[in-house]
């Protein structure tokens, strides 16, 4: 750690043409080392001629609009389900784009509708026969004759998307008025690789004073149908989903090589499509890999040409990062230096710090420099306090640093509007300086954490490892889970059903959680009746493993239970036809509880499984809402396993988890080293430093005794939101 | 209307030999013109010769326990599902009745195990075969080997039950110490029938002062199995199941009779029974018919004896009711004579009040004169305020009275016990005198009713036309309904999804209602995915009907939808794998609307659905809570559709209920004819008599206006829980 690490360097800052002066004085002030540019803000030759280093931003994908004009049937496509349409009589009309963002996309017929797309009578869930449909081009409509009387019909149709989605949201939110709409090109089509390629070289003769191609991102889009209704702007939003990956085209490269055709159902899935929160299908696997596959390959290509310039390949792990999956093992293909994320909270703070295979790993934090904030905050406007904003983000973000770092910082978008904010433009000063002193801690060491491996199982496992759906997803219990869990001093990995099916539980983990809905992606939904994940569950927890199930952990509507897991939890959840039966009535365990130590008050799940019941005498319930046990223990064989009826990301929380890790682990001996008594408070030891970190997670001043090993302690008072370095 | 029928008459007394004196005395202040015994009491020749009407309790199948205890293989059976053992290693021990009241069953290995037993792996849903597992009666375990290790396991098998549930219940509840035990005989077996009916003669011989044969009730008990740990008293209670009527002999019989034979699993279903919850499958539904043709037939016979000694038959709705079905079509067969239910509140009084096929319905009201009321309310014991608790149930049964008479009221249990308290021999006294009052209103004449035909639609349509699952269903969706519908001034029936099949929705229904949880009977699981059942109610609304879904109507994860007349709703619910979807965001609608007039604060439906969202702009919100609307309706060709996210008994929802069917039926014109202003008061005109009767339902003074015909209106006081009768 030497002195001016801890005031320059690791900062990347949007600079702005128009605003050089205020940039190269921000620049000095925030301690950048790097100035880049941003969507719909350019750089001046001062600014990149000024000796810092320069990212440039760059979108292959919708880098070249004439090109895309000049061929329309290479633009990216999707498939859709109409809004369904009650047949009135046996003739049905459906307006195919109705309720869908007309701007967005423009009907595919190229590829002929009788081959490509299917018409459902939704109510018998019966196909329609092509013979029965007819699309006419002219209005977009598809026909249907033979229809049944007030059964309900869709389309599954492709379209091309001919505004590319994050140039729209951009476009929309910033007023860019009679601006060029930028369409997206599909390098699934040669034509298109040999564009992007030849468009890549000149872009980079271009650039020579480029040091970082800041790629935004590779190829495809995360999902984003747009609505028609101002009431309805979005119609779904799926950070992890392939649905803009899908075309006639991709389809026939995917039968070549898998052997089998994918329908338009496949991806449809009734309306459900393969959101994040859908386990997936083999199929849906199946594709994911091959899209996976073609990023990776074409992505090294164009990796390779901005090496081969000297120059290096920063890919954002956002917006077109679909197919990229980072934590997956094609990644380490792609030859990538570096990768960047906007970023809110702990658990995408991990997804970056996770990251293998690159040497840089940056945070673009949040407010954006945009009016208003993604999540609708009005964060430059009048009203809006873009500081208070960034530090309740910081909080979330800094404990997750804590336990793993990443290498810069930054921000993105229109650096001139901070002008009306000194208090922001003081604060980050302060932020940058507090990130930089928090880096230096890890360097050559590692902050103490408890020998226990917790593993989060889910169906997506490591490939979505600290990933759910996209930023907000309060209220979803693993999402929920994942946060807390994002700060705590454990070892966490994330572990996939079909990684037990493959090889069971892997060597190592001492904990089990599982955190979710019935039927969803986190809980399991059907893999809860293999047998095999029950075996290997029972196994893990019999010779002295945990399992900690939160919300409804492996719930499913099979055999004489609806958690699958409910022999071991000690507890189901009545949904329904069960109301008949009389419970057992417990009673509040008496001993003081070694889970619930640090609560203040009656623990707050927010939402909450409620009409949970007990098995029998042997669960033992800590927590209840009226005759509903939100916390409840079981000993099984060797081992424990702890149910939580729901969990909600707050300081108090955050504690309870930590707890119940370490008791279902059997662990509470060795529970408590470097543990702070306020939960408002964490703390984080380095040992190779020497160093303690208290943070404090909340706005107010907060007093906190940190425990030493040898059992004395230190006490700390911390300013609010503060963070204090302490020599111990 | 004669002044003396307002004083005397319509009134059973519990007689209590050795209480003579106050028996003749209460019988003379309350009105009686009846005195009974009851289970526990019997009727000293003192009272039996007093010049009253005798009613004399007796159950046939326990009434002869030497008879019982000498053929001990003609005792009633059951089929019970053990509790889920988890295989600890590849051999799996289960003690069939662990968990169970050891009292109550004995394991029937008369009739070979390996016939009639089934054993499951639940884990893999498969059954085990007959060479892997054997019994051993000695200890009543079973013993499981090539056992899968962690699997969970079950044993469906039959058991006597060796002592009679409702004895059993007031054999404990009233500490009778070593009393000893009956036994339920089983009439299915033919020498059971001979003794049955011997000895009713010989009960009859037996009872020459006897007028009426109270019988409690035919044969076959509603199920009641009991824990054995006291924490799980009773393990499930069900007044509508048909459990205690299955046995090996029977499903023989029922094989004769259908050719196919019942398996154990029919009846368990995997640990769900065939609960009134549950909707009931084809081979349930055969199971029921055939019970109920023998009780009809066997009971026939029964009465039959009583009719020729002159006597009459009632029989009481509940306890041995199993099979009689007095809403079927078989109960006339029968020949009894009055019907008598023990009923706590509205729609229990409509279910008898609505009995066909009697000259005398009866209402045994609640407290039962048993130290501890059924709900576990201190009666009559310290602490106990049994004239508050008989106020609170009469409210809600008076309404329903307004709307349909029964003939009789009267009480249970043992006498002396109201001895302590004055009040409540007051109360009653006048408590009986209202009843005779509201029931003389009826004669030749019928209150005014809106010209307006409500159809509830559930699984069990109307075999089970005002009942549930018993008396208590708080919460439920549907309960809560039926339980404000039965005090409304609208026409209703009940009608069955397999009506809907077999011949569309009946002539005259203007509004369905389906109000239920999904997957339950009541709202009505996978009927929902038959088109026929779509067709028909898209059809009703699209020509003028109305439809109102309440909680989750019409749900079932089937198609595009969760709730499969979304399309017709305007609404649908979001239940964990759309999460990445925006939905519509509505406002609430401006101008004041019909159904919410009367509300004083925001709607309170306690239990809500929640997570419902809007379609589109033809969806009006009327009330929300956060995102989640409340109330919406959406108009559907001529008709129109109401949706409610829940429903509490409460005056204010039963108002906005009231409002609900007129407004969805499109008949707000017609809607306010008697209508009281104040919601805590209900009103009821009965225009032969010109009389205006006015209840207050809350137990403080209200002041109300009756809107009458022609636009005025009259302003009434009336005192908490009273009742004012106005000449009109």
């Amino acid at each position: 750690m030497d002195n001016k690490s801890l005031t320059t360097g690791g900062f990347t800052l949007p600079g702005e043409a128009g605003y050089e002066e205020l940039t190269l004085q921000l620049a000095k002030k925030w301690g950048a080392d790097v100035i880049r540019d941003s969507d719909g803000t350019r750089l001046s030759e001062a600014i990149t001629t000024s000796g810092y280093e320069i990212y440039s931003t760059l979108c292959l994908i919708r880098a070249d609009n004439e090109w895309a004009k000049a061929h329309p049937d290479k633009v990216q496509q999707c498939c859709i389900m109409s809004q369904p349409v009650v047949a009135g009589s046996d003739g049905v009309t459906i307006d195919l784009l109705n309720g869908y963002f007309w701007k967005q996309f423009r009907i595919n017929s190229d590829d002929d509708p009788h081959e490509w797309w299917q018409v459902f009578d939704r109510t018998t869930g019966e196909e329609i026969a092509t013979k029965d449909w007819t699309y006419d081009p002219a209005v977009g409509v598809v026909e249907i004759v033979n229809a049944r009387k007030w059964h309900l019909y869709t389309v599954n149709f492709f379209c091309y998307r001919i505004w590319e989605e994050i140039s729209m949201y951009n476009h929309v939110t910033n007023d860019w008025g009679d601006r060029e709409h930028l369409m997206p090109i599909d390098p699934i089509h040669p034509e298109a690789q040999e564009r992007i390629l030849a468009y890549l070289e000149t872009w980079l003769d271009e650039h020579p004073n480029t040091s970082v191609v800041r790629l935004t991102s590779m190829f495809y889009n995360f999902w984003w149908f747009w609505g028609e209704h101002p009431k309805r702007r979005f119609v779904v939003n799926d950070w992890g989903s392939y649905e803009f990956t899908v075309s006639p085209p991709a389809i026939r490269k995917f039968e070549e090589k898998n052997g089998y055709r994918m329908k338009s159902e496949d991806f449809v899935n009734a309306g459900l499509y393969n959101t994040s929160y859908k386990v997936p299908s083999a199929k849906y696997r199946d594709w994911m890999d091959f899209i996976n596959a073609f990023v990776a390959d074409f992505g090294r290509k164009c990796v390779d040409l901005i090496h081969a310039r000297g120059k290096k390949a920063f890919v954002f792990y956002n917006d077109h990062w679909i197919g990229l999956e980072p934590w997956g093992d094609r990644f380490k293909d792609i030859g990538l230096d570096g990768i960047i994320d906007g970023i809110f909270s702990g658990f995408e703070t991990r997804k970056v710090s996770g990251t293998k295979h690159v040497q840089v790993r940056e945070l673009r934090l949040h407010p954006y420099l945009f009016p208003t904030g993604v999540n609708g905050a009005p964060s430059f406007l009048e009203g809006g306090n873009p500081t208070l904003e960034c530090k309740t983000y910081w909080i979330d973000i800094r404990r997750a640093l804590l336990r793993e770092p990443v290498d810069r910082m930054g921000f993105g978008g229109y650096l001139h509007l901070v002008c009306n904010h000194p208090d922001f433009i003081d604060y980050i000063e302060h932020l940058a300086q507090e990130f930089r002193m928090l880096r230096s801690l890890h360097d050559g060491d590692s902050p103490y954490t408890a020998d226990l491996e917790v593993a989060i199982l889910t169906a997506w496992g490591q490939m979505r490892a600290w990933g759910c759906c996209g930023h907000y997803n309060r209220g979803n219990y693993y999402n929920e889970v994942m946060e807390s869990i994002s700060g705590l001093p454990v070892r966490v990995r994330f572990i996939s059903f079909e990684d037990i099916l493959a090889g069971g539980i892997p060597a190592g983990i001492q904990v089990v959680i599982n955190a979710g809905t019935v039927d969803d992606a986190w809980s399991g939904g059907e893999y809860w009746a293999n047998p095999k994940i029950i075996e290997a569950i029972s196994g893990l927890v019999n010779s002295g493993g945990g399992f900690i199930g939160v919300g409804e952990p492996s719930a499913l509507r099979h055999g004489c239970q609806y958690f699958q897991l409910a022999q071991l939890l000690g507890v189901d959840r009545e949904v329904g036809l069960t109301r008949a039966f009389n419970r057992f009535q417990f009673d509040l365990a008496e001993n003081p509880q070694f889970i619930l130590e640090d609560l203040e008050s009656d623990p707050d799940f927010g939402a909450d499984a409620g009409n949970i019941y007990v098995l029998d005498q042997k669960t033992q319930v800590l927590a209840a809402m009226g005759r509903s046990p939100m916390i409840t223990f079981k000993n099984f064989g060797e081992g424990r396993t702890v149910y939580l009826s729901g969990h909600k990301y707050t300081p108090e929380n955050v504690r309870l988890l930590h707890r119940a890790i370490f008791f279902a682990a059997r662990a509470e001996e060795r529970f408590g080293t470097w543990l702070p008594s306020n939960v408002r408070t964490e703390a984080a030891y380095y040992p190779g430093h020497r160093k303690l970190v208290v943070v404090n997670n909340s706005p107010e001043l907060q007093k906190t005794d940190i425990s030493l090993p040898g059992g004395t302690s230190i006490h700390v008072d911390v300013e609010g939101y503060g963070c204090r370095i302490l020599e111990v």
